[in-house]
């Protein structure tokens, strides 16, 4: 049995350890045991879950270890401790969204992703903490490799706990930033799938650009949950969802990479542009084609482009989630955080005709992303300017998670980094529906730079 | 001011209405009262409603009332009494879908279609009964016309509502017929959008096809709810909403028709058939080219394309709801009822693979009928097999309404034809984004109508 390491935070891969659930040698039970453990331990610390149903998860898992006794299990993830970032429903767990205008208030229901996973046999050991609403207002959960930190938001909670090992993998969004930014912060792997790739239905984010991610100890226990999900409930209604193998793609070596700076360049530290200038420079040794804005028209243009992203995706969030906040000003705006308070205040007068202008000109930057596929098979970035900053009062700097939001494509944040003693991710990103083919390149290149050294 | 006509049925046009409020002949106020005298009367025969809040509808039509006397109204429907299919969240009053299972059950907010509404002015008279889920198992409301015939389903009390006059205009939705066939059977106006062009945040229908659909009592009304609705909180989040004038479109005489038959003519009544045979003919003779499967090869096609068209829907519903209805069934499957359980039941199996390639026939489908658009300004064709059958234990035959769900293109219904001494709707089906067109053609169908006599 696994040892449940309190000393720093350690991730915990299910998929590694389901290997021994069919011999016996371990349990799902047993696994979960470790989950307890650890959160009991971290938890005080972290402050990564708004409620738990640790009873029920004790039954789920009991009930998986049968399945894998009689080796019938419901799939790869039968047994996983996972967490619901807290902006998705659980019949059997309120849905608070970071907002005590919500408070014990209960959906009634499970999201479709939440019932997919129980119908995988997952086992849902609670819901995570998250910023109000999803967007930037913090609601206290602490970086586990530095309590005085921020964990990154919007998934605060599901990055956290990740990173202990509580759970193996954990439902977050991203409409911004907010599954790349505290998948680097935290040092766990990040999986921003491409736009409508997993269904949200039971979901609270009413964006177009706004995704289900997956926050997990490892590659293949990410795709696995993706995968899971999917195949039971599709992506959103109307779309094929997410397209790949029913195990973890296998690594490819990619011929040519963008290397984008985006609009975080100039926020990042020195020491982690030094490190993905350093990884670049090895990736060219090892023969992959690098194309930069410095040498690159169509790099050169995207850039351009991506300068913007963050303000253009405010807006089109803005006009898409305008209703919403008038109904919770309404109710009561001195129960909405100042951040929150802000931005609604500053997107309120949009006009249907400058939405429907920003579509247009969100379509527009896509079109010029997906004109580089011809050319790069991905691109790669930091994932955030730097490790996680101290104070708790903001969740950080999103500049490099915003353009595959913007973009709608697949991007993976891997913890091949690290900043001031603390994790930094490599992103990956793909183009739009190649998101198997993200984790066929994030593999190569996370495998390769272990060999490497 | 009106006089509530307590005989028989009789809509009352806000619109036509809202020419006295400057003046002050007649206040918003007034206007309410008389819906409440109609609520009064007819609501214990009808059943049409699950929740009101009348006081605070008289306090919206009391500012609405300030508003107009100071001419400075938020919208042409300031001031208008609305009712607001029980699918769809309100902050203020219960959403219970017509399930024992939601009893009391609250959203703590409003849908986005119902913020406009109020942003708008739109006084909300209270919530509609709809069926259970918006999908088959009705919940009791009558037909105005006559008691013991359906109102058909599943805007079951926003067509009755409307119907009678105590709303000018009500929110319902459409996957299958459920705008189209109970404003048929009840004699209102019924407007099915393209799909995704009014907001649907908010509002319980899961399915790739559904659509936020609105009854009302003249073309007017309800081109202009839908245009409120629209400018404020847009289409879903991601497209660019109802294309149109901010009054309703000026009447068009269209050059070329098709007339379909789809899959519902052979249940259609002899005298149904009749109406539209004769009505056809007369269209003839002022000049306008009909086309019909019987002398068009495209025509045919498509009505080859359509006979499917009810269980390819179901189908890909059914994959769609599949989720929400597994954890219902969890939750307590002897509250749901039997024809629920049976649907359910019946596409449970259904695997993504399968899904993803009924989402390919749907798009086939749908190109073959855009393809007729350039030889065909619109196609019309009744909106119901005949006048709503006897019984509240059906909603009745929904297959001419099926077509423009699932082509995804806007139609409306108009109370033009009657059948059994009972309303009947000609349907008008335009093509994609082409709403204020629909509303148009309708418009001089309509109006034609009337002077030809």
């Amino acid at each position: 049995m696994l040892a449940a390491d309190l000393e720093k935070p350690a991730m915990r891969s299910y998929l590694a350890a389901a290997k021994d659930f069919a011999s016996g040698a371990l349990t799902p039970r047993q696994f979960l045991e470790d989950s307890v453990k650890l959160f009991e331990h971290w938890e005080p610390k972290i402050g990564a879950f708004v409620y738990t149903n640790l009873p029920a998860a004790r039954a789920a898992a009991d009930r998986s270890t049968e399945r894998w006794r009689a080796q019938k299990p419901l799939s790869a993830i039968d047994g996983m401790p996972v967490g619901i970032k807290d902006i998705i429903e659980t019949v059997d767990m309120p849905t608070e969204m970071g907002s005590p205008l919500f408070a014990g208030w209960r959906s009634e229901k499970d999201a479709a992703s939440v019932r997919a996973l129980r119908d995988a046999g997952a086992v849902i050991v609670g819901k995570t903490v998250t910023t109000e609403f999803a967007a930037s207002e913090p609601r206290g959960t602490c970086n586990p490799w530095n309590l005085s930190h921020t964990q990154g938001g919007s998934s605060s909670g599901s990055a956290a706990s990740v990173a202990v090992g509580i759970v193996s993998a954990a439902l977050g969004t991203q409409v911004i930033g907010s599954t790349i930014r505290p998948a680097s912060f935290c040092g766990c792997v990040g999986f921003k799938p491409s736009v409508n790739a997993i269904n949200r239905d039971g979901s609270h984010d009413y964006q177009s650009q706004s995704c289900t991610g997956i926050l997990g100890a490892s590659l293949d226990d990410v795709w696995q949950v993706a995968y899971e999900i999917v195949d039971r409930v599709g992506g959103d209604a109307g779309t094929p969802g997410l397209q790949g193998p029913p195990r973890a793609p296998t690594p490819r070596k990619p011929q040519a990479l963008a290397v984008l700076e985006t609009a975080g360049w100039d926020a990042a530290t020195p020491n982690a542009k030094a490190q993905l200038n350093d990884y670049v420079a090895r990736l060219k040794s090892a023969g992959i084609a690098i194309r930069t804005r410095y040498d690159d028209k169509e790099v050169a243009a995207l850039e351009r482009e991506l300068a913007n992203a963050a303000e253009l995706s405010h807006r089109c969030n803005g006009w898409e989630g305008r209703w919403f906040f008038r109904v919770m000003v309404d109710r009561d705006a001195s129960k909405l955080g100042p951040i929150t308070r802000e931005r609604t205040s500053k997107y309120d007068g949009l006009t249907l005709a400058e939405y429907r202008a920003d579509l247009k000109e969100r379509a527009r930057i896509r079109a010029v992303h997906a004109a580089l596929a011809a050319r790069c098979d991905a691109a790669i970035t930091l994932a955030a300017p730097g490790a996680a900053p101290e104070g708790l009062g903001s969740t950080g700097n999103p500049e490099f998670a915003v353009p595959s939001s913007l973009l709608g494509v697949p991007s993976l944040s891997l913890p091949l980094f690290e900043d001031d003693g603390m994790p930094l991710g490599l992103q990956v990103i793909d183009n739009f529906d190649r998101d198997a083919d993200a984790f066929a390149i994030a593999s190569w290149l996370e495998s390769w730079l272990m060999q490497a050294g």
